[in-house]
Formats: structure tokens, C-alpha cells, sequence
């Protein structure tokens, strides 16, 4: 049984975490960690309910517990400021933040790393993207993997297939048109998360500025002026539905379209692929780790509606860090998460 | 032109309360003040979207704007300390908070005031109960309104007239589970009102301890061990719906019933009787000032269901101050409440 | 006070329409009927719950009551087909249906009319389409107003400002987003709009074949292929939010998408230019007429995502009749619909 | 691996209990059956997307598929109608109705069974009510059994123990206030179902008349006059939380109680008792086999609110339906259910 560590289990996202490592037929329960300085405590299981222990954390608490991998589900600076002696200490890390995600300075900008350096990227070099569909071999032997983030993972699944294959007319620009579930903002109340602002409401935010923007360029090879991504925020506990807009280079049929999309995911047990005129629903991803990919074509045939569905903290989050783990550790890729 | 001012209008009762004077054909646009020794700023109008000054308080603004009538939508401890000075300079004053509404000390223990005494008790003794249902002819030359809490207006106009003519045994004891939307919650985000924890999620709160049982207690003459109150949180913004149950001192018909029903509330132009089997429903009352009245007999006859339904920021809050304000300057009792 | 009939009140867009109705000061109580051959009834009146009586639709009623407009809030075919006897009689006709809003005969293929013909063609040369801001001087004097569709309203007011000032590069395409509440749905139960299946979930539905596309094309003179439009089902009760996409044709500051709109915009008084950063939210128009309009420029200046909100129905059906009734009887624009 | 049937697998007991059983490590996918005489079809599986048959329904096709087990996820009149052959046919039956749940005739009237009689008195002497925690020794040899209605379940968990130990003065009345998410409702659309008739509303439906009364009183030993029982209907999709008032005989202690409870529910793993002053959430057993417990103690200690939550899907339907098939194989307990 594997031994693994959770810091940051009472966030949603280190929730879910904890939820699946507890189901895990092949892991441990996690050593429940909180932030260095920061008090333990309890955490309510999401499985059976029970009081589990949050531990203060300490290197050498995770030496004595003979913790072999280590989840960050923290804010970035903190996943910046640890991942080093984590590496050091011979530790593998999933980090569930944005520390180590991007290779572009100019994209982490937007992050305002205060130890970017030669130390930061010796770090960055040995990071892996956590996707398994496009990096699975890189996964298996990474110390340090990056597990993307949530929209980033609903909206380069559904595209790179089609962009490998010249598909899609890039210069004329895709437009990506995302709306996430409340959970994706995170567990600290503010005016904007708050029920009676929420309910029966809906707003775009962060639009032309969200972070997750890098990822995506990065990961899809686009350049900023061919994307233009929005997000907005849905009156939902869970789950982010994409809505992708782009041009063909030539007029194409739904086959051409399929074909392209299940050549690529061949074997990616968490895509599903939706022939027209089926659609994704956020309710048909809500608590699993799929990504489902719908699409329609235009009655000209040379413009393409593309929907792709995940559950931003299962595909999203937790449940695409513990498939990263599965294949770190040589499991079946779905062990624990299906079902 | 009736000459108003709001403390408080960026909650969700005051933001309510601006929006009814905005529209009222009696009264001028109210003066909008911050808290003393808080900064002004501005507010998003609720009627026509306009941005309005909301001014920092001083008793000379309210002097040099010549208000006569002052709405406190402020924590109780504010009202505690301004009312007393606004009485001496002259004002009418329309309380919204639990600073005054409660003439046993016992009840007000909850509350916890710092400043009991003679000169508060002379405060007290004007104030008058402001349920115009109860207390019409008292409020019309009232100096001192405490509007009351919206949770005691749900549980006192449909049980009082059953209780006037003795139809039910209170030794046996009533029970009054109510259930309210968030906004009664007030506007400050916390842990408890993050739409994550709401939405899909139901919660009871308060039980036994609620500080409105006091209200409800005083105004019903009724015994502490005599009413259970309940309170659970509904995940709706607006609206509260009490179901209160109780055995009847012998068996009854539906017509006794209704009856004493509607000879209690004969000319309550905003309460309203629904005869078996129709019963209030939260989206009847929402965005209204009315509280909707509907039972169900038990087949021995010997128990009744009642629900109530009103809006807790309509009838609940700022409806009813603007009700108290029409009696209180002799306008018609609908003024500005019904369209 | 004008004397008005309301087919098809029990409807959601009928229910508010009532409501509205009810309210304003310039009206008698709306004659509320039931569709040729089917039963009266009652209808809870949405202002202060008396049971209003639903008649059996008959022309001879229209006359005896001397109704002088006639609202159809009705579904298009019946609506086809009781216009043309409607202006025969002399009746000014408010149709909220998608029955006369349409010249191309492409375009209303969609609706699959079965009485085109010159008859038809006759009163529709006679429709003005009811969107003030677009056509205030033709409605004046209307004897039949084709009240707009809701996605056509929130579509068209954002857009058309920047394309009659030549500022859309409309060859690279305009993606329209929209979003809607479930109300928009209508209130017939379907699989697709039961409690279960919408709430904790997302979904597109319509795309590509929405049939209000034909409308937005219409009155933005687009073609096809210059608009791809799609449409989502929110788990909200009332309410759009419009995402817009589309490249300048050069490099524009704000200040030049915000002097093209505020000129187009001069006068239209339920039009809210919001400067960036503010966006429009859903809440900000839910109950009202506005429509709130809002943008963000890319980092390079040469793209927009525009976000244009209203109530679908409010300014999407029933307030926008209203407001075409106000022009057509020369009354002030805004009454009975704001506060 | 046990080879099972499910009747019934669209509705949403059904559905939920085709994800719990094609997750259960003991069974074979379970085979998924129209109703006698209705087309065969698809459905979407659950747990990972694809596509299962449903297949009508014949005794040829469950003999030759060498089912061992059938679940009835159907109406009580085609329970009725088709147990009887399944016990002749040597089946065991776990049927989710309301058929076979109750002994005293009058408590079933309100099922109106067209078949009462003695062949049908023969069958109902077979059927144990399904809830292991009062019936596990009858359910290990049951061939036929009567899973429990998801508002009993709720109710009679919390009160048996306190009941059976002489805790609660019935004879001054019971209260149980329940409240139900829009999944207790069925599948099928109907106005009171719809989206915008459930958001943002509240209502109680069936008080005194609800046909799950039966059921308590039975299994609780109480008389009609005891119990006061409602339902609501909450804005949520699963989830049930009832509140119950009592009186006690004696003025009572937290720890008398807990200790009533604690002893009644020792090894019931579904069963959570949370200390004062933890109270239940719905969020808490959402999408679990859980019952949570909890209850407040009056200031004068002389009467009690428990509050009870569970899924109604869950323990109120196809969790404990499969409880009670982990009880007849012999299988752990919770086999399945955890996780």
C-alpha cells in the first residue's frame, strides 16, 4: 500500500482528494497535513464520515510516516516554496497548484513568483504537465508532476486532436467560451461566492486575463492572439462546460471531425467521445473523471460548436492527480476512479 | 414629499428597503448614509441602475436634508447607541433590528445589550411593535418603530387569532419549524452561506436559541416551554415558510378555522387566507409584502398544520417598514407596496 | 384607460405580462381569454392574489368589453392564424409569438407556416418587429407589433451599434454565446425542464438551428455564415446573458466601443452602457427592462468579448411589449415598467 | 458472482441502483429489464458511458440468464401484479415500492390494491419490511423483500430507539416535519417538477394524507393520533431531512439520549449518531448509504428536535436495496456501499 500525504485535504479540491485516496483499493489512507505553521485538526471523511486527525506539518513527520508521495492541493507560493525540498528529500510530488505548470515566463507573469531563478527553473525542468493524454510516458517517471488546471484540462482535450490534425483554421481565432461550477473558486467565502450573489445569477469574469490562459497556449502551441478565452461562473456546485468556436481550413463532415477526435483519445479511458447529435451535460461528469466531447458543424460545413464537459474537481483536479498517481506507480489508470 | 434617510442600504434589507422608497409616489429619494465613521461610497440603484451617493453619517447632513423619518438597517448595537439621540433631536425612527422590539429583559438576555438601564427603558417605552396587523392604532403616532424580525412575523399572523379565541391547547404545546432563504442570513460572506455549502444541501439551525423566540413568546403570550422553534436554511435567496403545529382545545372544522382566520385579519390588506386544500407557496409571496396563510385538519380533527409563507426581506423587513411608515404618516396602507 | 386582452396569460411570458398590465397606471385590468375552444379558468393574480377570471376566447367578447389591443402570447400558429381577422376587426396586435417577425421566407422555413401566401404576405408587409430602439417610429404607428424574440433582444441591442459604425471585422465571424433561464423554456413539463435534470447541470441545446437565429440576421443585415449562434440552458429562473465575439476591424480603444454604443444608444432608456471593468450580471436586470451591456477589449486591442444581459421575461417578452404598447399609445416610454 | 435483474432502471431509484450494482465487487452486470409489454431500449450507463441494453421484459429471458435476484423499481401495481409468479418461480425479489410493505389493511387502503385477498395474504406473509436495522435476521432468509419508502427510513431510524425505550411521551403527539429533494418525486415531468415551479420555491404537499404514514406508525407501534406527519418539497435533487419533535416522559440528559441511541445502532454501519451540538446536513449523506443523526435538548430538558438526513436515493431507496441484498447473500454489509 502506497503512503501518501495531503496538504491542503480541506479546500474542495484536497476534499475530493481525500475522498478518492480513501477508496483507493491500493493506497493507504493519506497522512492529513496542514499548512507549516498553521494548526491540525479534524476533517469529516467524505467517505464514512468519521473525525480524521490534520496533522501540523513537518519534514520529519513524513520521514517517521515513511510518506513516498506527496499532494499539494495548496495555493501556488506555497507549492513553490515546498517543491524544492520535497525534491530534495527524495519525495515524488503531485501539485495540484499552478507553480509548475507553465515553461513561458511571460505566461507565469501572471503569477508573480517571487523566487523565479536558476534554482526555480532547475525545479520547472524536471516538472511534467499532468495530462495523461498527452504526456503519459513523461508521468510514469516524473518526480514532479504538474496536474493542469481545470479549464485548461476541459479545453485542450477537445482541441488538440483537431489542431495536430490541421483541422482548424487558427488565424482566424477560437474562441473558448468556459463556465465553471462554484467549488473552481475556491473554499474561502467572498461577495462573490456568496449563495444570495450566486443563485439565480450568472456573470463572466476574468475574461482575456484568467491565468489558466497560459496553459492552454502552452499545451495547444497557439499564440495569444489566436485564442480568446472567458470564463463565467454557473449557479452549480460542480462542473465546467466548454464551449469551443472555430473556423475549419476546409469544409469538413462530422466523420472527418470523429475520426480525428477518436484517433487521438484511442485508448484514453476518460474521453468520451459524443457523435451528433449527442451532447455533453455537466450531470452526465458530475463526481467521475471523464471528459466528455461533443460537437456540431455548421450547415456550411466550415464552422464547428464544440462542447467538452468535466467535473472541475474530478478531470479537473483530484481525480486527474490520483490518475496521474496510477500511472506513476505502474497501476491500472482507472483503479479507484470508477465506480 | 416625505423626507427619509437609510442607514445601512448596502445589506440585503436595506438594499430592499432603498429600492420600495425609490418607487414609493409619497416620498422623496431617501438619503443613503454610511455608518458613523465608515466611508461613504456608492450604491447600484435597484430600480433604474443610477449610481447613488451613500454619504458618511452625521446628525447635521440629516439637519441640513431636513429628514423627519430615519430607517436603521444596522446591527443592533448600533441602533442601540443612535436612537436614543434621534428621538431627542426629533426624528421618527423605523428600527429594523432587534434593538427594541422586546419589553421582557429575560428575552433580551440573547442580545446581550451593554447599555440596560433607566435610560434605555425610557427608550423602550416608546417604542412600539411595529406589526400593523397588532399594533395599528400604536404605530400611527409612534416616535419609535422596531420593525420586527422576519422569522416572528411568519409564526405571529397565522397563530395569534387561533390563539385569541382559544381554539388551541398551548399545554400540549406548539411547534413552529421554519425555513428561510439566505439572505435573511445577512450579507457577510462566511463558511455558512458560500453557495457550495447551500446549494443542494439543507441544514437546521438555531434550534431552541434563535434569538426572534423572545418576539414571538411576548407577542403570543405565550410560555417559553409552551413553543418549540425551529430554523433551517433553505437554499433559495428569498422567502421563508413556517409550518407550525399544534392541537386544537377541542375538535374543530375546516370553517372554525377560517373563520377565526379571517375575522382576525378583516382589512389586513396584506394577509392572505387560503381556504383547504390550497396552500401558500414560497414563489406566491416572493418580491411582495403579503404572508400567505393556508392548514391542513388532521382526519381526528384534533391537530391542525398551518403554513405561512412571506418574503423575509418583503413582509419579513423592509416591506413591513414601509408599511409602518405609510401608518405612520397617515397614507394609504398599501402605498407603494403592491404592483 | 385602454382596454387590452391577454391570450394565453397563464403562460410564463402571458403570467408576467399580466402582471405588468395589472400595474400600470394606464390601463384598465387586461380581459384575460383562454385560446379559441379551450375553457376559461382562473389565474392567481401575480400582483395581489385575487383569482382572476379567464374567458372563453370569442370575437364577440373582444367587442362587447370594447378591447382596443390585443396581446397573443400565444404559440406562432395560432397566432398566424388570428392576426389577419384581428386587424380586420380594427384590433392593434401585440404578438410576443415568432409568427410575423420574419421578411425572408428562408428564414421562417424553421417555423413551417402553412398559410404562406399572399394573404399572409399582405399582413406581414403591415408587422412592424417591436424593438424600440430600433424601430420606435414605425411602432408609433403599428397596427401589428411582431414582439421580438429574447436571444434576437440581448443579440441585437450589443451588436448593432458597432456594426452600423463599421467596427466588426464581420468576414472573421461573430460568435454569439447565449445563455437563457429555464422560463425561457416555457412552462409546459418536459423531460428537459424537470427540477432533476436541469439544476446542478449545464448543457447547449439549439445549436446552430436556434430558430431566433433567422432574426438576428435579419435585423443586423448578417448572412450566415457570419454568425455562429448557440444557446445553453442555465439553472436559473429568469434571465440571458449573451457572450459576444468578434474581431475589429482595427485596433479600437474602450473609448471607441463605448462612443459607438453610447451614440447609438442616445435616448433608449432601458439601454445600461457599463464602462469596463463592470459587467453586466443576470441579477442586475432579473424583475426589470434593461438591458445591460458590457465589454473587454484583448490585450491587443483587436478583439471583444461582449456581454450583454436581460430578463427573458422582461425585455425578452413582456416588458418589451409593454414598452411597444407605451410608443404605440404615445405614452412615456417607461411607464408602468420601472420600480 | 450473482446474476440480478433490474425492472425499472430509468427511473431514479432505478438508475441509481444500476450504478450501485455495476460497481459491487459480487455481482455480475446486473440484466436491465423493461416493463411487461414496453419496447426494450438504451441507457447510458452511470458509471462510465456506455451504452446499456435494456431488454424486455419476459420469464423466458430471466430464466435463461439464470437470474438469481430481481429488482422491482416499479410501480406498486406491477410489484403486485408480478411477485407472486417470481416466488413461484423460485426468485428472490427485492421490490422498492410500496406493494408489499405493509400488514394492516387499513393503513394500505391508500394504495387502492385492486388484488387484496388471500392469495395476496399469502405473498405478504413472505415479504419482510427491508431495513436491517430492525429486521436483519428476516431479511438473510427473506425471499421476498419490502425496501422501506425513503421518508420512513428517515423517521424511524432516529425515533425507534428512543420509543423503545420509553423515552418519548406519545401520548402528547409526535412531529415530523420532513422535507424531500425533487428526485422523491419521480421522473416523470409535471408541473410541480418543473424547474421554474421548484427553484426559488418552497411548499408542503400531502400533510396527514401521505401514504408513507402507514409505514411509520407500523414499524414504530404508534397510533394515527401519535404522529403528525408532513412533507415539503426542497429546491435540491437528493436528499431528505426530517425534523422531529417530541416531549420526553422525564426531563432528560444529552447523554440519556445518546445513550438511546447509541445502544440501539451499535453495529449498524449506516448509522451515524452526532453528538450535540453536530447537527446533520444534507451535503453530509448526499450520494451516500448514510443516516446521520442528531438532536437538541430544550432549555428545560423536557422536549427534544432530532434531525435525521439521508439520500432518498440512497438509504431511502437503491442503498439500502442493496444493504438488504449483502444481507441475503451473507456478504458484508456494506459491500459496495462505502466509497
Amino acid at each position: 500500500m502506497l503512503r501518501s500525504a495531503i496538504v491542503g485535504s480541506t479546500g474542495y479540491a484536497g476534499l475530493e482528494l481525500t475522498r478518492l485516496l480513501l477508496r483507493h483499493p491500493l493506497v493507504a489512507p493519506p497522512l492529513l497535513l496542514s499548512r507549516e505553521g498553521q494548526e491540525g485538526g479534524e476533517l469529516f471523511s467524505p467517505v464514512d464520515g468519521a473525525m480524521l486527525p490534520i496533522r501540523p506539518f513537518s519534514w520529519e513527520l513524513l520521514n517517521q510516516e515513511g510518506i513516498e508521495l506527496l499532494f499539494l492541493a495548496t495555493p501556488h507560493e506555497v507549492s513553490r516554496a515546498w517543491v524544492p525540498e520535497a525534491l530534495d528529500r527524495g519525495l515524488r510530488v503531485v501539485d495540484l497548484s499552478g507553480a509548475w505548470r507553465l515553461r513561458n515566463r511571460d505566461y507565469r507573469a501572471v503569477y508573480k513568483f517571487s523566487d523565479e531563478g536558476e534554482a526555480a527553473d532547475s525545479v520547472l525542468s524536471r516538472a511534467v504537465f499532468g495530462m495523461p493524454e498527452l504526456h503519459r510516458d513523461q508521468i510514469r517517471d516524473a518526480q514532479l508532476v504538474a496536474n493542469p488546471g481545470c479549464y485548461p484540462t476541459s479545453v485542450i482535450l477537445p482541441l488538440l486532436p483537431l489542431l495536430k490534425d490541421g483541422l482548424i483554421d487558427v488565424e482566424r481565432g477560437i474562441v473558448s467560451d468556459a463556465k465553471s461550477g462554484v467549488t473552481g473558486a475556491g473554499k474561502k467565502p467572498t461577495q462573490g461566492t456568496h449563495f444570495a450573489e450566486v443563485s439565480e445569477n450568472f456573470r463572466a469574469y476574468g475574461v482575456f486575463t484568467h491565468r489558466h490562459t497560459g496553459e492552454i497556449l502552452e499545451q495547444l502551441g497557439l499564440q495569444p492572439q489566436q485564442l480568446t478565452f472567458s470564463v463565467h461562473l454557473l449557479p452549480i456546485r460542480r462542473g465546467i462546460l466548454s464551449s469551443l468556436y472555430f473556423h475549419l481550413r476546409h469544409a469538413a463532415t462530422d466523420g472527418d471531425i470523429e475520426r480525428s477526435l477518436r484517433k487521438f483519445h484511442t485508448g484514453h479511458c476518460f474521453v468520451r467521445i459524443f457523435s451528433p447529435p449527442r451532447q455533453p451535460e455537466v450531470q452526465h461528469v458530475a463526481y467521475t473523471n471523464f471528459c466528455d466531447i461533443g460537437w456540431t458543424l455548421s450547415p456550411d460545413r466550415k464552422r464547428v460548436m464544440m462542447v467538452s464537459c468535466i467535473d472541475n474537481l474530478g478531470k479537473g483536479a483530484a481525480g486527474q492527480a490520483v490518475q496521474n498517481m496510477n500511472i506513476m506507480y505502474g497501476w491500472n489508470e482507472t483503479e479507484g476512479l470508477i465506480g
